[in-house]
């Protein structure tokens, strides 16, 4: 078909929108796809939408290939199902809540695990009736705290949500892999390079889960991967525990005087000044004093000791303590517990067992995976001006549990024994993810087996964000120009300019727009009579369709000239040429 | 392609839905098209899925045929053009309204007119980029007191609605033709028989209107045509106004006893027996108290004459008066205002003036266009027990303005003088009504002329609404086994029953799949291999795919037979007469 652009409904913006700050958000506004409507919250234009559908035309192809079935839900769905799942509360204020008249509760789905889990128990009832995957390409809403980057992190997003149904955990192998082997195909025609990292499943629940990245130094998401193969979101990383050490059972730590010493860095100076032996931040242990929210609203207090070379990860932290909210604990806090000691905390008292003992403080006490048995650190004395050192771990303390909040280095070794680790960036452009039984079993959805017993039925999930993945399309693909689109996602094959000033070049454009047409392609023809070569030019540039036709003064003997978006080259070649090029793609 | 029943998606119910009325809702929740979520308020399953994208893709072609070029707008939209255009508040409860994180007021939009016109405002400038029509394709929200009949009247639902935009009278006309047009190949490819009938513009505002009826006895709305032609909903129906009868001006009215008379049935029964004349009910002047509700919240009666064999029309009340809402006055009503006597109220009083002249009451005094100068009526005499005859418009009283709230009768002239008028009913199926410059006087969308002055555009909206469509067809064309649905929108083309009880059926029903496949059909393929013929026939007669292919008993014979769901009959023929008729369709 041939679009002319003197009647399409488009307007290119000559400046840059206000506080878009990075290039797809500005691109797509300034070159016509999308326009704002309320903090991340956009209307679709022409452009925007015909790229959109190239998107869930490759998605709806890759899901219908691997088996699964296509469903649409509403996004004002009750309140009901989330609240036997506790998500109605969990989402806390990402959820968009609202009442209807009635006063019935409501929400703006920001997924749909639980609408499709209720869906099943309605229809089905037999393990004959699975494997079943089920999708959708739906519009989502999160109250994002901060929406920002466009369509990267939007209140409103169109995403592809597809979940598995299995009666065994090999069936949910199976259709897992299907979904993750669908992604691989889906990214791949995008012309997306991918790395699938394990993550974690976090406020989700469930088992396997796996995120695929986009590796980019802008990305905002950290991972790690090692040559060996091993790659992880930095939540996800497990730090390999080493094995017990022996120790001298009889022996003691020593207390030690150190006025003045509440930071590693300064310990560590002590340390070298006033015991015998070259001591570095990775000797001491580091406690760490937190506080967790957790969703009945209660306060609670917990001590972590990791190595006093590492710092804590707050997105690791997060996730280690998931549903509860972290913060570093308060000034207040300490004032209402003075047996913590502030930058003298250790992880026991020869003197009065603060820590290491919940009777004594009622705080638990976690560590670090490397804080392992037989470990010796030089740490508090939970005295005011003391430290101790030759502590033990496993002998003068033991701790209520491992936790993983440490940072994550390069080198760290991979739990998996394939070596040392790099740190890289990506962003996320799907997830897939094992539920396992925890929506099944809130929701009651079971079938009878083999046997005729009933069973909890296991799910999968899996998630591709459509619009964020086309602001990652456009985020990769875009010069100080303007965008350049893949050819799998344009929104059109070719664009024309009439570039000339004389009725030939017009006449002439409009004939091999006709003609590219006949071949199949989708051609853009700018036909505006008014304009300068200059500013279509500008458009043609903004607007990214990657590949151009100039008609310009040599129309009339049959010369136009090919201009490829991307690579910026100009062809000189005839009419003919110039068509059969296209034609071929 | 092939779609194989043994994996699909698809569970059929025996039993109805509780509390499903009407058939679309039923059947369709039956045959597993579509799940309720909540009132009013469905997920789309597999098959419901089809036959809406068939449709959606009917729309949008005669859309782009009409030159109608596609956008998309979030559900969720911030408060505050609708704020501007009054809408926040007019649309009352029907509207779902919500808040953010931060308290920013939101709606779950029911339209979005104030959308399209801030986005034209946003890009356009000059009357040289009008005409311009747009539409979308959108899930909207409208909280429906009582949701009812399914997808008839949901709370979500999927609408088409396109505005057009003009800078020019005579350019509106043209848009509004277009989509007009357009219309008019969208019903006629969709099998939908259809009326144009005027409608009224209602809350909308704007001047021409016309609703897209489809005539049926089961239809909700009532509506008006007479054989010239003329066609209008009863909204909007004009009554035509009679000339003005020359009168005595020195006549007077003469007021007589009429006691226990506060009916126009026992009125007319004492004027036969106590004056001179024959009466009929149409010889009285009915005076009719209301109260409106206006926007602001105050609450005003108005009396309305109307003639005494005519009721009121509560829906063209409605109209008469919008955007104030309409009820009868209440007991409370007439105590506090004693002049009204109630069952003797007349248009005005010769010994007190209490009607008809504002001054008095206070209370407006409306009549309906029949009540035209020079007109003679027996009425109320504002005193408990009396009555007055020989009482003329336009000399004992005069009336603050004419409205349209009395019923329409079978045999009503036409205002077009197109002849009387018949009833019909029908279901609204698509609307189409110039906007004027409502909208874009109330936020501010003006271009520049030929002449360089602003102008405020005008527009049109026009909107059809996909579900609501969707469950009409099924209402149309079912019987009691289920839904027959037309070619043009059924989820398959044919659908093919494996019924023998022998493996050579399964592999002549698989060939025969393929081979209809490979004609470019769309078939559902019934392989389900421990179902009973008889349960096979019963799904597919409730699925009603129109074309089925039964192949039983004969398969080893090459022949099968060929069922037609809408006509019920069955012809036996070979497998290849059968490919051969169905890839004809």
């Amino acid at each position: 078909m041939v679009t002319r652009l003197s009647n399409f409904f488009l307007r290119t913006l000559r400046e840059d929108p206000a506080g878009a700050e990075v290039a797809s958000h500005r691109l797509l506004i300034r070159a016509g796809y999308i326009r704002p409507q309320a903090a991340g919250i956009f209307a679709w234009l022409p452009l925007g939408l015909r790229v959109k559908a190239k998107i869930e035309t490759v998605i709806r192809e890759e899901m219908a290939a691997a088996g699964a079935q296509e469903v649409h839900f509403p996004a004002l769905m009750p309140r009901e199902a989330y609240e036997a799942t506790g998500r109605w509360d969990e989402y806390g204020d990402l959820l968009f809540r609202l009442q209807d008249r009635k006063g019935g509760d409501y929400l703006l789905a920001p997924t749909h695990e639980e609408a499709f889990t209720m869906l099943v128990k309605d229809l089905y009832s037999s393990y004959k009736d699975l494997p079943l995957t089920i999708f959708q390409i739906q519009d989502k809403y999160r109250d994002e705290a901060r929406p920002r980057a466009g369509l990267l992190r939007g209140r409103e997003f169109t995403m592809k949500d597809a979940y598995s149904f299995d009666s065994s955990d090999a069936g949910l192998d199976a259709s897992y892999q299907a979904q993750r082997d669908a992604y691989e195909r889906i990214f791949q025609r995008l012309g997306l390079e991918y790395a699938i990292v394990q993550a974690d499943a976090g406020a989700m629940g469930g088992s396997r889960s796996e995120e695929f990245l986009h590796p980019t130094p802008v990305g905002e998401d950290t991972f790690v991967r090692s040559a060996g193969g091993y790659a992880a979101n930095v939540e996800a990383f497990t730090t390999a525990v080493p094995d017990a050490i022996p120790f001298d059972a009889d022996a003691a730590p020593v207390i030690f005087d150190s006025p003045n010493t509440p930071t590693i860095d300064t310990l560590v100076a002590h340390c070298n000044a006033n015991l015998d032996g070259e001591f570095t931040a990775a000797d001491t242990l580091k406690n760490v004093v937190l506080a967790l929210t957790h969703l009945d609203g209660t306060r609670e207090l917990v001590v972590v000791g990791i190595p006093g070379d590492r710092e804590v990860d707050e997105k690791r932290a997060e996730v280690a303590f998931a549903p509860a909210e972290v913060e570093t604990a308060t000034a207040d806090d300490f004032e209402k517990n003075p047996l913590l000691v502030k930058g003298y905390i250790g992880p026991w008292s020869p003197t009065g067992a603060i820590l290491g003992e919940e009777s004594a403080t009622g705080i638990r006490y976690l560590v670090d995976p490397r804080v392992s048995e037989g470990t010796s650190w030089i740490t508090g004395a939970n005295m005011d001006q003391k430290h101790a050192h030759s502590v033990v771990a496993g002998r003068d303390f033991a701790a209520d549990g491992i936790v993983e909040i440490a940072n994550v280095r390069e080198g760290d070794p991979a739990p998996d024994g394939s070596g040392p680790v790099e740190l890289a960036r990506g962003m996320e452009i799907g997830h897939v993810f094992q539920l396992g039984r925890k929506y099944a079993e809130a929701l009651g959805l079971k079938v009878l087996d083999e046997n005729g017993k009933l069973v909890t039925v296991t799910m999968g999930s899996y998630g591709i964000g459509v619009t964020r993945i086309l602001a990652i399309i456009a985020e990769l693909n875009n010069d100080d120009k303007g965008l350049i689109w893949p050819a799998s996602v344009a929104p059109f094959d070719v664009q024309v300019v009439a570039a000339g000033r004389d009725q030939v070049a017009f006449d002439v454009a409009a004939d091999i727009s006709a003609q590219l047409e006949s071949a199949g392609l989708d051609v853009l023809y700018d036909d505006r009579p008014k304009v300068s070569p200059g500013v279509k030019f500008g458009d043609a540039e903004l607007v990214g369709v990657p590949k151009i036709v100039i008609v310009g003064r040599g129309a009339a003997d049959g010369q136009v000239e090919l201009w490829d978006r991307s690579t910026g080259e100009r062809d000189a070649i005839s009419v003919a040429d110039a068509i059969a090029r296209l034609a071929q793609r």
